[in-house]
């Protein structure tokens, strides 16, 4: 089964919000999304005032394929992968860095945020990220089904499969 | 069968590799292409110092089919595709502008080029080539098989299927 690549959870997940939600601010830009390069949204930020985005399930599977294709030209020039990349349409643009060998941060900007601005802050947010996730100790959640998890669940299932009684 | 959707040749394909190798001068880039944006390399050009190139059908095929891919991304926010877009690794970088809507121009640098540089020169050019191919009116070159060609096309063929005379 595909999986998330990064775990993302706990105080790290709530840290790296903020610091996603400092670069919309900082860049002007309208969305940031963290992604898989597997293809799924780990995390993700709107501006306040961003107009509803796509659906970032497409955009993240979008970019992650796209990333893997460019890959193959870096190739040919001997490199491993191209660190960063900008798209500029006539109103929307995309920017994209590395984070780490799992995953992507992508901001994605229109007209009102300057390139420069975005380049800057998405880089620092990128660094401030790879060091939230290095330092991370948290252990992994688990699931533990205690005793009222099991009592819940099994009346739910009594609910469902009990024959109905006709009035 | 596919065939390039851009025709250049005769004088308009002399000056339009006047403006590539131009752009190289003066931008420091590596290699200038213009790509089809069914995967043909129409023309390229090469700075005098760059090692040899990778495979230019290769990267010509895979450029293509990666716009194509991102426009998919840009059509998610309501665009054509995206313009512009620059794509940096560790040493080498490709920014690629949108020629007309049936070709492309790539520029390939090094980190001995300013990105500043690649942008503006690439963006002069782009503008050069443009009012170039607008002005075409030469007619498109014609083959008329003539006398001669008949006659060498005729020995050529005598000589392949002429029964071997062994000494």
């Amino acid at each position: 089964m595909l999986e998330p690549s990064l775990d993302l959870y706990g105080a790290t997940f709530d840290k790296v919000d903020v610091v996603l939600s400092d670069l919309l601010v900082k860049s002007h830009a309208r969305y940031a999304l963290i992604v898989d390069r597997t293809g799924f949204v780990l995390m993700h930020q709107r501006a306040v005032w961003a107009p509803k985005p796509p659906s970032l399930d497409s955009l993240a599977t979008l970019i992650a394929s796209n990333y893997s294709a460019n890959a193959a030209i870096a190739k040919l020039f001997g490199e491993d992968g191209f660190r960063e990349t900008v798209q500029q349409g006539t109103d929307v643009g995309t920017y994209l860095e590395e984070l780490g060998d799992k995953a992507l941060l992508v901001t994605v900007f229109d007209a009102s945020a300057p390139l420069g601005k975005v380049k800057l802050f998405t880089k620092k947010a990128v660094e401030q990220i790879r060091f939230l996730l290095e330092g991370v100790d948290e252990p992994r959640p688990t699931f533990e089904p205690d005793q009222a998890w099991s009592d819940d669940t099994g009346a739910l299932l009594d609910g469902l499969f009990t024959e109905r009684t006709h009035p």
